[in-house]
């Protein structure tokens, strides 16, 4: 169905129709100027914002939409609990170009729900208009957390730990495999052109990518970590500092140091890495290391705990620790398995320097 | 100065280190995952979003990113004051092509900020990155009214006066105007070039509007409609119903007629308009009524008083009454000067059906 047909009211009524509110916290969701909050006294309100682009942040040819939905909620999502909070409402805002139908929307949108879904977050609200160009994503995510329980960047001392969930550098290699693909795939119907037939005949995009699909999937369809955030908060620990990992473990752990006005010290052979991951560089030829500190779209939680909670942190699966934090003297080290100390560079991925 | 020169991290900081915190309601501004707000008992959060595509919503040719920047947040804060609340916070994302330099943001961020002033608003933090193409803006603004102040759509019953602040369709007049404008010049560069000449030699676009400088600044800086919800507060005037009118008065009645199950009966004579507006209309040749029904962009609020309250609402400066409103089974009426009735149609813009 053309999205004409519906007219924008139209489109949202259809998108949205079906939507129920799960928060208490949300007084009115889509069809007014605003959407009304209202949130319990002694909760702090947390605000966050992404804007994505066609052909910087995603590509179309490889990622299906509802993929892209999910997504594009999730990374909002994981800095809701990026700063202990829960999310609760999400505003969605889309700019399409003529290409898309209603039916591609829909799949958008049920990437989104899902996503929302699984963090209990209601949508209430977001703007759809026209794009002469890509296709344009703005997502808001408002969470709370009880005032004294937020955690911000800047709250690391040292000595304190240096933990991080799940696993590292994964997310990058699958977009380095769907890039390798895609190069594949356009070389061949580059070839069908120039023997004068019409490319169109060929098969559509689909590789075989088994024993990669982690790889796949953390690049595709990333989880924001709402269990270490309620594990941590089960087990009684208040981070110092945390931030999810999106644009590379070191600029992250660069942020963090910056703000809390400290150094660090990591150690290569604690960095979480996942078998696929390993492979998948040496098959490209690249450092795995790299990798893990550079690679950026994990969306894993990076935080720092007091020594003191070593054994409680060490309990809570799927969570590492990887080194410590230090005065700021000592700058950002990281201690190699030879032993070697390399300063740490923040080498993650910078939409604005990237353009060459 | 080259964006690439200060990366994504260098540029927010630049763009806004010196920004002040006026509000006590924003406890962290830029620079964390999130933003965190903290609203006293008994005030609920307003939400609202919007995003905007150069080529649809705005035409670099004849805006200047100044303008940009105020109108941008100014539609946004509009949405705000038509729940009947007061902005507080304002996030800020941005997409920008490679044509874009660091001074050119600066202009941008000069008139947003110019806005947020006049409205005592905090940008609280926003995203920053690149985009193959065209400008884009993604704004959610974020505001707080006593609980049981809020206005909505919904509330409008039979009776009810139609009230509409300012005067109608002179920012469609101004679009018009510079539409036409812009018309004319691309006509001069495309003979210059037909002669084998460089169209750089011609001056830049510069127009004389003189006799016309409302119709522009209602087009490139619509003032949101503060002192209106100032006003009524303080003539103890709560609205049953209230929306600002970003698509064309039709439009906007429709929907409050629609969500408060009511019809309306408005009067053409008592439609607000100023002389540029219907001076530029003659020239044009098209009906002034027209241009005031389905316009747009006047950013003035429509609202509803129960019938008790006509002198109070009277009294307001810079506020019209222009119909009332009635029982669902008499429809959406226009009462035009010679005393026939019409059926109001909705013909407002709209982004989606605009799509050829």
């Amino acid at each position: 169905m053309e999205i004409a047909e519906l007219g924008e009211f139209g489109l949202i009524h259809h998108l949205t129709k079906d939507i129920e509110i799960k928060n208490a916290e949300t007084r009115k969701g889509v069809g007014d100027d605003c959407a009304v909050l209202e949130y319990p006294t002694g909760r702090q309100v947390l605000v966050t914002t992404d804007l994505l682009m066609e052909g910087v942040h995603f590509d179309l040819q490889y990622v299906p939409l509802k993929h892209l939905g999910y997504k594009s909620a999730m990374v909002n999502l994981s800095d809701i609990y990026a700063m202990n909070g829960r999310p609760r409402q999400m505003t969605v805002s889309l700019a399409v170009s003529k290409r898309f139908k209603v039916e591609d929307l829909e799949d958008f949108y049920a990437g989104l729900r899902l996503a929302c879904e699984a963090c209990q977050c209601d949508i209430v609200g977001g703007d759809t208009t026209s794009s002469m160009t890509g296709l344009a994503i703005s997502i808001t995510c408002i969470g709370d957390a009880e005032t004294e329980k937020v955690v911000y960047r800047n709250g690391a001392q040292p000595n304190d730990l240096i933990c991080v969930s799940g696993d590292l550098g994964a997310a990058y290699m699958g977009l380095q495999l769907l890039e390798r693909e895609k190069a594949v795939y356009n070389e061949q119907v580059r070839e069908v052109r120039q023997r004068g037939e019409n490319p169109d005949t060929l098969p559509p995009f689909q590789p075989d990518f088994s024993g990669r699909e982690y790889l796949l999937e953390r690049q595709l369809k990333p989880e924001a970590r709402r269990d270490i955030v309620e594990a941590l908060a089960k087990a009684d620990i208040l981070p110092t500092a945390m931030m999810d990992i999106s644009d590379g473990l070191s600029s992250e752990l660069m942020h963090i140091c910056t703000q809390s006005h400290t150094g660090c010290r990591i150690y290569e052979d604690r960095l979480p890495l996942d078998y696929q991951t390993a492979v998948m560089a040496e098959e490209l030829n690249m450092n795995v290391t790299t990798c893990a500190l550079n690679g950026g779209e994990d969306y894993e939680l990076l935080f720092t705990v007091p020594l003191i909670l070593h054994d409680r942190v060490c309990a809570i699966p799927d969570v590492k620790v990887i080194g410590h934090i230090t005065k700021p003297e000592l700058g950002l080290q990281l201690v190699c398995r030879d032993g070697v100390e390399m300063e740490l560079k923040a080498q993650g991925w910078n939409p604005l320097k990237s353009r060459k």
